[in-house]
Order: C-alpha cells, then structure tokens, then sequence
C-alpha cells in the first residue's frame, strides 16, 4: 500500500492523493446520506494524462479504480462501499476546462470535470443552449451525466444525454485513451463505441472528454400550469400537444397534488396557481424560436383542451418570476421529500398507454398494504417516467423504515414487471440496483453484458461493485 | 457440404435453400451492378426461429453468414465477395409482419424483412410517422437500416435510424436470441446493447426485429426551392432556419447547379423553379402540426433571407404536385448519376463550418488532378454530409474508369482527414471502405472494436469480410 501512495503520488502530485479520513469524508457518502463508503485515497488528476497515469498505477497495484463526478447520482454507483476495501476513488472536479465552444458547428468540447452548469453557460454564451435540465446541474458534472445516460425534464423534445453527445473521450481500463472527438453529426465508421460509455456508469472506462451536441436558444419560452380531472387526461394532452404543436413541447411534468403538501415544505406561503383538488396537476413548456408567437401557440391549444373538458383549470405565466413559481412546485416537492428523511425513491418507467393503469396499481398496492405509508405520484409522464415514491409514518425510525423500504421497492417492482417497464428509467443501476437489475434480465442478456464488460475490462478494474455484482473472491 | 445442405434444408424447409446458380443470382449482384459475389446458399427463413435453426447450422458447420436486407446497400456489405466461398447469405425478406401498431405508445413493433415503405405504411395507418425517408425506400429493409444506421433526408429533425429505434431484437451467433422489445422510451438498465448492433453492419448478429419510436404526421409540408449565390450562403440559411424555425425544418438539401443536367437525364423537360445560374440550389421543407401555418412561417423567413441578401431567387410549392417536382430534381439527379454508369461516389462529412471549405478543397483538387471529369456536389448541408462525386469522361471504359476512380477516391479522403471528417457520413463501411477505414483508425480504436466483435463473435462468423478486414487463413 505504500508503494501504492507513493506512486498514486508520482502521477497526480501530492496534494491530488487525499488518504487522510477527513480529507476522503466529502467523497465518501452520497448526496442523501443514504450511503457511505470507504476507499484507499481518492485522487484529483488535473489533466487526461494524469488520469491515464492514475489508471495505469492502479491496474499495476490491481487496485479497483471508482470515478466520481459531482457525487449527486441516487443509486450510488459514484462511490466505493464500505464492503470493498481499498479501491482508490478518480475524482474528476479538477479536469474541469471547456476545451472548444464552436458557434457554426453548434458544438462544445469540454472535460469531463465540468459542471452541468458550465456547460449550459458556456453553450448561453456562444448564442445556443444545452438542454439537459436537472435538479443538481449546479453539482452534477457532464461527464457523470454521460456515464449515467442522465436523463431530466426537456427529454420529451431533447431527448436524454445520450441524444446530446456527439464525441466521446475515455481513459480505457489499461490507461490508453479511446476517442472520437471529431465533432460530426453523421459518422458511420463501425461501431459507434461511444454508446457503450454512455450509460455504462464507469464500469468500462473514465470518460475525460465529451463533445455536446447544441440547439438553438429559443427566443421565448412560455409556461402553463394546468389542473386535470385524471391522469389519462393528462396522457391525452400530452399526446395532442405533441402533435398539434410539432413537438415544440419542453417539459410535460405530472404532479399529483397528494405531493403538493411537500412543496409547502419548502415554501410555506407557496400559491397554487389551480385548485388542489384537482388530483393531477401538470407543468407545459413550450420553446420556440423568434418566428413563431408560442404564447398564442399555447393558449389557443389550452383552450381547445379546456372546451374538450380535458382540462380544468389553467394559467399561463405571464412573466419569467410567474413561470419561475409555477416551477418551484416541481421542484419543491422533490426538496420537501428529501428534508422528509429517509423514503422510498423509484424511478420507473412503462408504456405510454400503461401509465395510468400502471399509476392504479401502484396506488392500490400502496394502500392495501402499506396503508401508513403515503404514496407521491410525479414525473415526466410525457416519456413515460414516473417517480412512484412513498414517505414512510412520522416518526418511523430510519432503521425501520429502511427495513421496511426494502420490502416495499420489491414489490414495487414487481409491478412494474408486469407492465414489462424498466426498473430505472433514468436513475441507473449503481450499486443500489444490482439485484432487480440482474434478476431482470434474461440469460442471453446477461450473458452479453458480462462479455462486453470482459472484453473491455477484463480484471474487473472499472468501478467494481458497480452494475455488475461484486464476485466473493473480490470482497 | 451436403450435410450443410441438408442440414440447411431442415432447419428452414427446401424451398427457402437456394444453391442454383439462377436461384441465387439476384441474391449476389447489387444495387449498383458495381459487386458480384457468391455464396454456397441463399437462406430464405420465415420466421425468428428458422433465422435461429439456420445460424446453429452454419455455427456447427463453421461457415460464414451474410446476413442480407433488400440488397440496396452502396458499399457491399449484404452480399458475399466472390474471394470468399462458401458462405450462406440469410436474405430477411421472407420475415416481414407488422408485429405490433400502438397508438398510444407512438411505436411500431416488426419484423427486420419489412420494407421501409411498408414501415412508414403502417405507420400512417394509425395516424403517425416514421420520418426517416431514403430513393430506396420502396426495397430496402428496416432490419438493413437498422445494421447500417441509414440516414437519409430527413435526419437534421428526426436523427438518423439510431435515434428512431427504442427496441431491438437479434441472434448472436451461437443461435441464442437476443431482445429488448419493451418499447420504452427511456430505459437505463445497464448497457444499452442495442447501440452495438446499429450500424454493426451484421458482425455481431442478425437483426430480426425492432421497435421503431414514431412521431407525429404533420398536418402540413411546405416546401420551397432556393437559388443562392455560395454554399457559405446556404450554410448561413441553415442555421438561421434552424433557430429562427425552432428546428421545424424536416430537410435541408443543396444542389451544385453542375448536378442539373444529371436530373435531365431522367426528365427532358425539366423545369427549374429558379435559374440554373446559381451556383447552388437549395430545397428546403418544413414540416408542423394543426395549431402553425407553416406557410406563413416559411414565406416569412424567406422574404427576411432575400432582404438580407443571401436568397437570389426563391419558390414556395403552391400544391403536393409541385413540391413533388422540386423533389424530382434532388432525386432526378442520383438517378441520372446511375444512368451514366460507373462514377466515383462519396458518402463524408465534416464539421458544418468547414462544408464550404471542404467543397472548395475538393473542387479545386478534381480540376487540378482530374481535370476530365466532371465533379458533383449535393447532399444534406445541415448535417455537413457531402456527397462529393466524380463522373468519367463520356466514352471511357468501365475498366479505366474503376482504376482511375480507386485514386480519386484515395486523394479524395486525404482531403477529408485533413478536415477531420468522416469518409462515411451515412453509408457505412461494408466491403467497399474497408482499407480506408482501418488505416483511418488509431491504434485503440483498433483494437476496442476488434475486442467488441471477438466478444460477441469470436469465431467470425458473422458477415466475414465486412467492417474487418478478413484474415488471410479465412479466404
């Protein structure tokens, strides 16, 4: 271990090897606080060449190597568990520059280590936008997006990241760096490698590098908060929206109002711009570019849904600080169940034409036999997306709860099982997944992934634990 | 042999095993007339499991598949180079059933065999679009697509053939079949394995099944055609459209006015909506929902582009019949390309701010080095994909021309790699590019995609020849 260190030293210097307990701390338990780990040192390379070295004095110690972007990912897939021992944890924060922002291609290059944010602002001042929105862009780091397939609320026009990369750049398990930098938005030679890194959540490769695909900057963004009687309603707008309005749709986030009461743990004075009784509430944005009047656009087609009796009761913001409120329900809620404590989080998702019979089921579940647990209905019903989460009794022990937690995504998945959905629609597998994932999937299907993790990393280097179930001996 | 026949004719029946000479032929010429190949057998099965029987046979008998669509590939990757005996070629069209059509899920479920056409069919019969629109659509397959990650004219709004695909179903080599058909529109459970076989061109497996992601139908198509006075122009419209349109433009061709006389080859009396004296034509379509007046949008943007001085002449399509003729002379052009015979046809792409340099760059090497041919260009601008083609001297003979063709090609790529661009932007690698392509690659890349295909392909059996090059032991 010693030579490790010193080593690790050689290629980062010394001040990029934290060992001491209180220097790791930060790195080692996750944004909920739902998990903590424990690793050898974690290691702050600054450029793509002292990640390569980092990598190569780790495959020579046969350490396992854990990357870490903005450490704000909810499966827990960016740390090393307290179960494996001396794995060294590959910070990327310090690999942070933008490498290239080009106007006419509509492209920016960048590291890894860059902050969402930095991303979006670095695209805002070039004239164009990188859509990818998430709760934690201001942590988060793009190339954490990339190896989780990060997903959030413009996927229904944008798509998810895996939609918003052109060009890809990863420490390979070796220390060899791959690449495909070339910035192009047509390129058929052989396989298109880089959709093997997005997504794969570390266990391949380090990404160090990425090249993101940009869209223009709408000139005005319009925003609805609309009250409806069902969620098929909901699925019905959402569908007519798509399609009388050319996909010009941003966002088309459902709420149901049972979580309103978490928003108003964040802002007591919060006013709802329609009624709570309406047992869905839904947040539209619609984009669009400087020829096209979306204010009208959207009005026009609320009313028409008004008139149709799909909908309640709407308003449309009518300055940014309106749209900005209608917002801060969204997000609050999500805030509100964090200071909650401990709950059951998913992040399913199944057919479009299945959401509502799927949301009943849940719901019916719930109450039959977790009746003291409260069940919160949200998400991005537009792409089939729903976080089905349930906050356990007032003053259940943390210890129970988790318990009890355990039980309930168990069963929870079994629903989503029969729907034929996805136990991780956005979130990814990490370590948190591990067991449903694997147990999920087919023989064929296993079978594939573990040739292809092999066949790229074949000691098992890449954030072990991760996806793939940790194998005794390496315990 | 005989007992792979006989084994052949048991897994699949009698009939569907060619190995006449006439049986097979139209199995082993393509498109172009450019490739012969030959093959022991055509394997024609009709269901998922006889593609399944017919792999385990030739896996048994170590012989080499050629999985083949509807054969309008343009670099011979679907049929079996005459170097190479005794391959089988698995032609899909006999596996061709609309699996499943859901509205409500906006997705199409079929088989591989299915003809673009019959894909976009279903697709409208329930009231929606799949966008992606190729001259061969008529005959090509979507499980050929699907191997090639076709592109086509619609890809600056809907993405090429990856971006419209959720599902996908193969048999790997050993037999054993590979699925994920949930029709999910986001799903992130470990590898996204489906990415590999897209544009895999048949070296991992043989595509059986896809879930296609439909979009709406527009209510309107407005189509318009555009004189401007340099491709440094129509570049400037494209990006401006783009934002000022929010995306809505469905496709973005230009046309060297040099192609026009190609498009008189096949329509005498052609009539062009603007003079033949631009240097480039541009044909511009754009496609929205019920709630937009496309026309409005379009008619606008345009009148500000030639206030602004970078349209010379501009016409809307009044009816589906002219649009249809300004289409005819886009499409007139490749056809009357083919009428010549053999000619130097590329298929690259470059960053969109070097598009214009990168024509000037290969103009100015055709008129230096090769000064008797007559040089092409068109293509799909907003994409940066180029195809920059080279037509002999009348009257040289096809021999000549084929040799002479090999070193334009060759100078032709060199000037792509000085541009860091692509030397196939859509079209694939197959048998044709092979040489180029691995040169092309460094070293890693190599040797990663090498590791992809002996993971899943160890033996190198699937489509032998195609993508890699074939080892001398094989031939």
């Amino acid at each position: 271990m010693e030579n490790l260190h010193a080593d690790l030293v050689r290629s980062v210097g010394g001040a990029a090897v934290l060992v001491e307990r209180e220097d790791k701390a930060g790195y080692l338990t996750d944004w909920s606080g739902d998990w903590t780990g424990d690793a050898f040192a974690v290691v702050r390379p600054s450029s793509v060449a002292e990640v390569q070295a980092c990598v190569k004095v780790c495959r020579r110690h046969g350490i396992g190597i854990v990357p870490q972007g903005g450490n704000s990912g909810l499966v827990g897939g960016g740390f090393p568990p307290s179960t494996v021992q001396n794995m060294v944890v590959v910070s990327l924060s310090r690999l942070n520059a933008i490498r290239r922002a080009d106007t006419a291609n509509a492209t920016l290059d960048l590291d890894a280590g860059c902050t969402l944010q930095k991303a979006k602002d670095a695209a805002d001042a070039i004239g164009l936008q990188f859509p990818l929105a998430l709760g934690a862009q201001g942590s988060c780091q793009i190339g954490g997006n990339a190896a989780t397939n990060a997903g959030g609320v413009n996927v229904l026009r944008f798509g998810m990241v895996r939609d918003l990369i052109l060009g890809l750049e990863a420490v390979l398990p070796d220390g060899s760096l791959w690449s495909s930098m070339r910035g192009l938005r047509k390129d058929n030679r052989g396989y298109d490698m880089k959709q093997l890194f997005i997504g794969s959540e570390g266990t391949l490769g380090l990404i160090t590098g990425l090249c993101l695909k940009l869209h223009p900057k709408p000139a005005k963004i319009e925003t609805a908060y609309v009250g409806v009687g069902s969620i098929e309603d909901a699925m019905t707008i959402s569908a007519l929206a798509r399609s009388e309005l050319s996909e010009l749709v941003t966002a088309f986030e459902i709420v149901g109002s049972e979580c309103l009461p978490l928003a108003r743990l964040i802002d007591e004075g919060l006013t709802l711009p329609v009624s709570s009784a309406f047992p869905f509430h839904v947040l539209i944005e619609l984009s669009c570019g400087k020829r096209l009047d979306g204010r009208v656009l959207l009005e026009g087609f609320l009313a028409d849904m008004m008139a149709r009796g799909l909908i309640g009761d709407a308003a449309v913001a009518q300055s940014d600080r309106q749209a900005r409120s209608f917002w801060a329900i969204r997000e609050g809620l999500v805030e509100g169940q964090a200071r909650r404590g401990y709950h059951v989080r998913s992040d399913v998702s199944v057919r479009l034409g299945d959401v509502p019979a799927f949301v009943a089921a849940a719901r019916a579940f719930a109450a039959r036999d977790w009746p003291d647990w409260t069940p919160q209905v949200y998400g991005h019903a537009g792409d089939g997306n729903i976080h089905f989460n349930l906050l356990p009794p007032l003053g259940m022990h943390r210890r129970d709860a988790r318990e009890h937690g355990q039980r309930i995504t168990k069963s929870l998945f079994a629903i989503v099982e029969d729907f034929k959905g996805s136990i991780s629609a956005e979130h990814g597998i990490g370590r948190a997944r591990i067991g449903a994932f694997w147990q999920g999937l087919g023989e064929v299907e296993r079978r594939t992934m573990r040739a292809i993790k092999d066949s790229l990393d074949p000691h098992d280097m890449m954030n072990p634990g991760c996806l793939f179930p940790v194998l005794e001996e390496q315990k």
